[in-house]
């Protein structure tokens, strides 16, 4: 059956703690008997002439083929003009949205409780177009660039997604008041794709008040749709709110099912190579990636085990206030799974 | 001597709650005895050709010629293409920082503890330009602009104000590793800054760290300066983290001195006339305000004063969780004043 059904996926193990948390996963995925052939990809040493960074065509098209993959962190070497990795591939594949669910792990204690929203944040253009020029010494212009087609392309999917994962309501973030043209081109494709979907509530918030909200009272929240910049500010600000980016899973999409989930906190030079490093998120991260190919089961089944040994606060990384090795870790999640 | 020397100040009532809550600081400077002389000015019912909004060119005058003014809540009407009166006074009076102070008020409990900073947000520039255009249908590009004198301007605002406030550290906040050039030109500002003054520490985030870090640990701030987007992102993220706009000040500060002091919540129509507003935020302005004219002792007093009576808990309003009126709260303010 589809269970045993042998799929291939791409693997970035990437930068610094990345390898590390790479083979947590490998690991727990072959203990809970996952059937996935990894094609292990690395980034190259040096800018490739074709993507014009290290990102190479292999990379890409080990994608694009298996139209599945799981990325760690990368380093992007800095003040060396080279685009970052992260959004090299974010452009190259296309994937227009970035999902991150934002949930609070039971017995993982901060301020906030009840949280579970999703921010879905348009992934290709806005504030992220990278056209700046200096117009006379001292005097920079950096464009935002709006679109019809990514915004309607993000507001489907917002609520698409919403639909299909037994979610009530849309909150699009927006700041029209001042970007009138912009956000306004932005919210009126939102409200285009709200009359298509009746089931699902539709709501705006302003960025400021959204932030505001967010920070006062989180649990109004299901899922929220905006712009690359307000995306990337607000899902930080909500991994902040149940412990931060060594938690959170995220993942992006594109056209035809394509899909890279990543963990998106840093590559940790300070502990790489220790066994220390926690590799929750790249784990939650990998269920994101089980659910978009349709192995809710297998990805259950996971995540259930990392939250549980979370939760039990027995085997605990560094930065969840415990002392265990990330080898302890996966064996703790090993011994759980079913 | 100083104390008993009258002066002249503008006072913006605005609308909706705020004839109420700037009666309430009327009452309670006068029981404080402050030798102010109130210039009261409201904005005009028709756009003034002159400044092509509801603000007139009296308004403005107004402000220039006493250089200090106090401003409720405005409610721009939507729609007709009318600059904010909020910004058209801004940028009309060339209010180049926005000053937010941001502290938990003991004894109204939130799920922070210890936050004592303050927001300098440059006021004039950058996701502001309102310049903005369809390049072709379904393509809007929005110009953000920023310029080296406005970023130095505020740059050096930031760390004079540190200094002079006995602050040790001024965060600058940017997404220089996308907007490299623009935000890159802010940061570069901020670091010529820093260097002129060796007694304040200095480091840098990106803005969707910053907003990470304010919600996990935000007692680790202390003066954070940034372009206008972020300026207003964060400092409603500030405020939500001690109880939302209704208890937060905020001052704009111009050149020579000029300043205009403003309650920066909604004009809450709903309970406009009520006896019903909390003039706590635009109190707390107040104090701003005459601190900024040297009168530090008479904004110790309200301040204490407003403090203790929203500590002590007898007399809170609605948002607050209570039901005391304007007229209640602004009398026990006065009895607490010495
Ligand atoms: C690393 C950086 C370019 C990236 C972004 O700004 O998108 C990161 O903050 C993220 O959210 O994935
Ligand atoms: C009312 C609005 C134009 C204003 C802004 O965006 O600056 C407000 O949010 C503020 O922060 O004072």
């Amino acid at each position: 059956g589809y269970a045993t059904k042998t799929f291939e996926a791409t693997l970035f193990p990437g930068d610094g703690i990345g390898p590390e948390i790479a083979s947590a996963v490998k690991e727990i995925f072959s203990a809970a008997r996952i059937p996935v052939v990894w094609d292990e990809q690395h980034i190259g040493k040096a800018p490739d002439p074709r993507t014009n960074s290290m990102v190479t065509r292999e990379n890409l098209d080990s994608v694009l083929k298996h139209k599945i993959g799981l990325k760690g962190p990368m380093a992007t070497p800095i003040g060396k003009g080279f685009r970052s990795l992260n959004l090299t591939l974010r452009k190259e594949l296309d994937l227009y949205a970035n999902v991150r669910p934002c949930f609070n792990i039971p017995g993982y204690k901060t301020r906030y409780d009840g949280i579970n929203l999703v921010t879905v944040r348009e992934n290709t253009e806005g504030e992220y177009s990278g056209l700046e020029h200096e117009v006379v010494p001292g005097v920079v212009e950096s464009l935002k660039v709006i679109t019809r087609k990514a915004s309607s392309r993000i507001a489907e999917f917002a609520f698409a997604y919403a639909r299909e994962n037994g979610r009530q309501k849309v909150s699009a973030v927006h700041k029209a008041n001042i970007m009138k043209k912009a956000d306004g081109l932005f919210l009126e494709c939102c409200r285009e794709a709200a009359t298509k979907y009746p089931d699902i509530k539709y709501e705006e918030l302003i960025v400021d008040n959204a932030c505001m909200q967010l920070v006062s009272n989180p649990t109004q929240f299901d899922v929220l749709v905006m712009p690359n910049l307000y995306g990337d500010i607000i899902s930080d600000l909500c991994a902040g709110l149940v412990g931060g980016l060594g938690l959170t899973p995220s993942m992006n999409i594109g056209l035809n099912g394509l899909a890279l989930a990543e963990a998106v906190h840093g590559t940790a030079p300070d502990i790489a190579g220790k066994n220390k490093a926690n590799p929750t998120a790249l784990l939650l991260s990998s269920c994101m990636m089980l659910r978009h190919i349709g192995r809710k089961q297998d990805a259950d089944n996971i995540q259930n085990a990392v939250i549980s040994v979370i939760a039990e606060g027995k085997w605990r990384t560094a930065d969840l206030g415990g002392n265990s090795t990330t080898t302890d870790f996966t064996k703790a999640i090993i011994d759980k799974l079913e």
